[in-house]
């Protein structure tokens, strides 16, 4: 890390951010837990350890993570930062194979912040987490003179069980994985950058924010192999996969023709000059399984409310450093690297 | 809940805050464990309900605490808003009678921030965790554009164990219990006051920020009855009392002169027309206990590090609506109210 001041590039999700990740936080805070680098810690349950009428954990676990939103504009097309704030960290646990059950809140409000605006979000998160089925049982509120923030910031932080047995990560992908994505990509990203202020256009793209634990005990359930589970979120897709292949050590092919992208989404992308593959998704995962256990899978994605765009995009090919190639339409086999920056702040 | 707009008050941990939380936010998120209204969630675990090789839980639970520190300035007499950011959340796992373990991190932070004083708070939040003997387990990390943040926001969440038998809240005061606080009080919002621009003045003056979970246990393990633990953060003493008179139903009646007050603070308040009863700490508890085991578990607590000047201040004299009085040194007994809104933005 050769920075001297933070760049908006250190919150991208990024390289930048890895780097920053690798280089300063990893070093100084060094567990086993933070080691995993997944979406949210895995903790092993230790009640045995000198308590009266302890408990043995037989291999049950919790998923921990925390993510805070900082959105702009907190009111877009689909939601608001409210539902973005439930969901993120809902995904972030059942993307351990864990079941979500409470959730923390911390805000962090500017001072002269609308009542009602604030009534709204606080509505809709109650909402979502009636959805998502989990319990939002502590919190703290924190308000700054105005002009110290920028309307509102939302932290949330999450606990869900592993059920035993249960055994997802980024470093577990296995050569000849399928790749499946659970359905159209860069909705979110894009629905935010269309409701910008200055670039406003008339469209009908919304975000894609959505609780994805059903679809991730629907998939548990059935009994399927699953190696890895993970939510593209900031860095998109192209970001999340060289995540996963870093992780794993192998490389990793995707066909572009097979990844679904709405038309108009797409079209934006074009006009803007922005990569799909790169833009933040909010409602997607993505879940490396056994090839032939792939079909099955993607069917049950497919039968959830929010999967049924769901497509089979690529494979692991081999065991390897850790790189992703995109099989374009046009040009055959290109590198697909991690996003280097920042595409535009605050999509989250 | 009557204004439209978001005003200082409603963080200020005294009453305007505590009007949002029950009209605004209970309403909403209404479940049993926020109603507990203590420092942190208390979980039942709940291991057995279908999984393969599940936990029977035998009364072991988990807490579950959130807080975002805002403090200005970030640096400050005695500590850092990592220090900080560690020590709060571990004391409100404490504060529950559990041994915290597990702490996540949410960074919001400014564009241009200097990366060196960022690696000086990481490293202050390293250490602390390290005393606390908690383990940092995930993280995320949001940058804003230049002027969209103050410098840095930190959340931390955290997870503790609370032994099967332990049963400590705000809510189980008895009349009888005397009241212990662990030491001085107001030492962290004067220290954080003497160093804002403006109002440097010489004194020795330091944040009284510091882990409290070993006091605690220290208490825990001798085997005393302990009604009700609580760290008088925002509000200070004076509305932490009120919470749990309110949460309790019970009065309670503490003498201003056994209250441990050190010279220099007791001067600056004197100068600019604070109270000492309403400034936060950052490393104080109060613990309610039965009376005939006071003088034992005031004991234990001066032994402890941070707990020399602990001192017996009170006792909850009556069964009632939830009301506080001052016994002065002049005029007899006062009615101490809640802090109404806010003293000082941004203590915390």
């Amino acid at each position: 890390m050769t920075e001297k001041k933070i760049l908006l590039d250190h919150g991208s999700g990024g390289k930048i951010s890895h780097a920053m990740f690798s280089d300063l936080i990893l070093p100084l805070f060094d567990n086993p837990e933070l080691r995993q680098a997944d979406d949210g810690a895995r903790l092993e349950l230790r009640f045995d350890e000198g308590f009266d009428g302890g408990v043995d954990s037989k291999g049950t676990s919790l998923a921990f993570s925390t993510d805070s939103y900082v959105v702009d504009p907190i009111f877009f097309p689909g939601g608001n930062i409210g539902d973005l704030a439930i969901n993120g960290t809902v995904n972030d646990i059942a993307m351990c194979g864990a079941i979500p059950e409470y959730i923390s809140v911390g805000l962090i409000i500017e001072e002269g912040f609308a009542i009602e605006d604030l009534k709204l979000i606080l509505k809709t998160m109650a909402n979502a987490a009636q959805k998502a089925r989990v319990r939002i049982v502590t919190g703290d509120t924190k308000v700054v003179p105005k002009g110290k923030a920028d309307k509102i910031f939302i932290n949330t932080s999450g606990i869900g069980k592993i059920p035993a047995g249960i055994n997802v990560s980024g470093a577990n992908a296995k050569k000849g994985d399928a790749i499946i994505i659970s359905g159209t990509i860069a909705d979110h990203g894009i629905s935010i950058l269309s409701s910008r202020e200055g670039l406003n256009f008339d469209s009908d793209i919304q975000t894609d924010s959505a609780p994805l634990n059903g679809m991730v005990q629907d998939i548990l359930n059935s009994g399927a192999s699953i190696n890895v589970l993970r939510d593209p979120t900031r860095g998109g897709l192209g970001t999340t996969l060289n995540e996963i292949a870093h992780q794993s050590g192998v490389d990793i092919e995707i066909r572009e023709q097979d990844i679904p992208v709405r038309g108009p989404v797409r079209g934006v992308c074009e006009l803007l000059g922005f990569d799909p593959l790169y833009i933040a998704n909010e409602g997607k995962l993505i879940a490396l399984v056994p090839e032939d256990e792939a079909q099955a899978v993607l069917e049950i994605i497919q039968k959830n409310e929010y999967g049924k765009d769901a497509a089979i995009i690529g494979r692991v090919s081999k065991k390897s450093e850790g790189r992703v190639y995109l099989k374009t339409t046009i040009s055959g086999l290109r590198p697909l690297d991690m996003l280097i920056g920042e595409q535009f702040p605050r999509i989250c």
